[in-house]
């Protein structure tokens, strides 16, 4: 599955805001529509943010530096984001041929999803019952993607798994892209709401935990989707490993723990609105709709990057695997 | 609010199946429009059912043995519709005043509502923020309520709660019903989707948990519906007060835990395709839909009864407040 497209100087992006009833590819144009295809999660999934935003900046024919401050706002969590504009802009400044330094993103994403899959597969035993959250799919990057890689992986080599995917509200990606993803590629997948992690966990049926990751700061704590924290802390609960998942480019060196990352807010009509013909709540009913939480490192067991398993201690053993530039 | 009104020969019934967008008072008039209202959950709670089919045993000119088997045929599950009845159709016999009995079991039902709240307002403090789960609420009995009684007594007595109320997926009670409700009373309430709940919790927002139950086993066990035992260990995690709150008459002394109650299984279709235009995954995604879970005893700070507070350790202190006839 593809869903960043390149080809002849135009860029295709399937728009995942309409799985899974209809697989539709949209074809940006100008810097709004990059933006609000990023804002409006018509991509989504920090690698494959990444990668749009640096085929943006090969593509527009834009101010190079307004347009980088630009995209980067339409995400402000999401740390791949302004790693690869920022790469971009550096590639721009050096002189470089912008399409292949973004086909070379795109290529190296391939990679690292590759190498994340093999080493979060060698964590898992055939016949393991998983619980997924959100998704990180190849929708989410490229090929088999980062949280769902060793399952896609996995199946290629005949693991048979049964994954439990929660539907992950508001949003839905769990149910829209997870289950939609698992079942194309033939794995066993049952779809559950997010309450209901605790009592298939304690029902035995769960034997890892495999989410993947937004942000990664220096101590291990990481920023996910809204709804990681507790998955992780029902897991710790009921002696399930959590393992989080998630390229180097993700660890964020000089964010020394969690509370230093800023939580985006959404709106409540995700919560109240969206996807249904009559409102779920009153009109004045307040909401709060943080798109995003923060596990602490004591929750988590491993976090598989493209350069290895990382075990506690974190702080010790991320440091280990630091470019030293 | 009062969700069943009798006055002057008539009754009228807040049809909960147009809320929150339509308030409108249903007037059944033939005993087809009761059997209707309960059948299609115009009229929804178990103690809220036993009520309203009082009244109709009381209003309708009906065959009274014939009646009470045609009413509980809507709902044959329904252990308080057939209570509500038979004892109905005992005070007919006895040549008692019918809507003199109806009106009774109303009062008691407030009564226990009234009760239930004051004991569970006793643990709470001005300008608590509380987390509530499903619907406890005026709508699913009389009056306050049980799971939210506390709050609604409160607010007439001028505490100022702030609360955050978890839609509840994927029936959406707490969206649907609880936010309504305390909307509706002037309380500060916020919603937010189920697997938020810890991050409220850890940014400090959560003084204590509220929810109803459907059944008590001897040991303390509870079964809720689905999402009470992760909204528990989360608050066990977070050291956060966890409080059951229902009649006494949802003790079964019978069940020595929570081991022995059977969940139920309901249609996919909940989590799939209600509520949506679009289905929210694919025809032949599996889905499992459990409606309630058990929460362990160990998770629970304290079970309100209409009998008192009962606190740990449960199998000795329920035992104590048990009826030795």
């Amino acid at each position: 599955m593809e869903n960043i497209i390149y080809s002849d100087g135009e860029l295709k992006l399937l728009d995942q805001t309409l799985l899974p009833c209809r697989e539709e590819y949209i074809t940006p144009k100008t810097k709004e529509d990059y933006f609000y295809a990023i804002k409006a999660l018509q991509v989504r999934g920090a690698p494959a943010i990444g990668i749009f935003a640096a085929y943006a900046m090969a593509l527009l024919p834009d101010d190079k530096v307004e347009l980088k401050d630009y995209l980067d706002s339409a995400r402000p969590t999401a740390v791949n984001l302004s790693w690869a504009t920022e790469r971009m802009l550096k590639a721009y400044r050096d002189g470089k041929n912008l399409i292949d330094e973004a086909k070379k993103i795109h290529n190296e994403d391939r990679e690292m999803c590759r190498k994340i899959s093999e080493y979060g597969l060698s964590l898992l035993n055939d016949g393991d019952g998983v619980l997924t959250h959100c998704n990180a799919g190849a929708l989410a990057a490229s090929s088999y993607g980062t949280g769902l890689g060793p399952l896609l992986l996995g199946k290629e080599r005949g693991y048979n798994f049964h994954v439990y995917c929660d539907e992950t509200r508001p949003l839905l990606q769990g149910a829209r892209l997870t289950s939609y993803e698992l079942e194309k590629a033939g794995i066993d997948v049952t779809l559950i709401c997010d309450n209901m992690a605790s009592l298939v966990m304690k029902q035995g049926k769960i034997n890892a935990v495999l989410v993947g990751t937004d942000r990664i700061a220096a101590n291990g704590d990481i920023a996910n989707k809204i709804g990681t924290s507790g998955a992780a802390i029902l897991a710790k609960y009921y002696g399930i490993p959590f393992y989080v998942l998630g390229p180097y480019s993700t660890i964020d060196y000089s964010c020394s723990c969690g509370d230093e990352i800023v939580i985006e807010e959404r709106s409540g009509d995700e919560i109240k609105n969206m996807w249904y013909e009559k409102p779920m709540a009153l009109k004045e009913t307040k909401c709060y709709n943080p798109a995003f939480d923060i596990t602490d490192h004591s929750l988590i067991s491993a976090i598989i990057t493209d350069r290895g398993i990382v075990k506690p201690p974190f702080d010790i053993n991320l440091e280990r695997i630091k470019d030293n530039d």
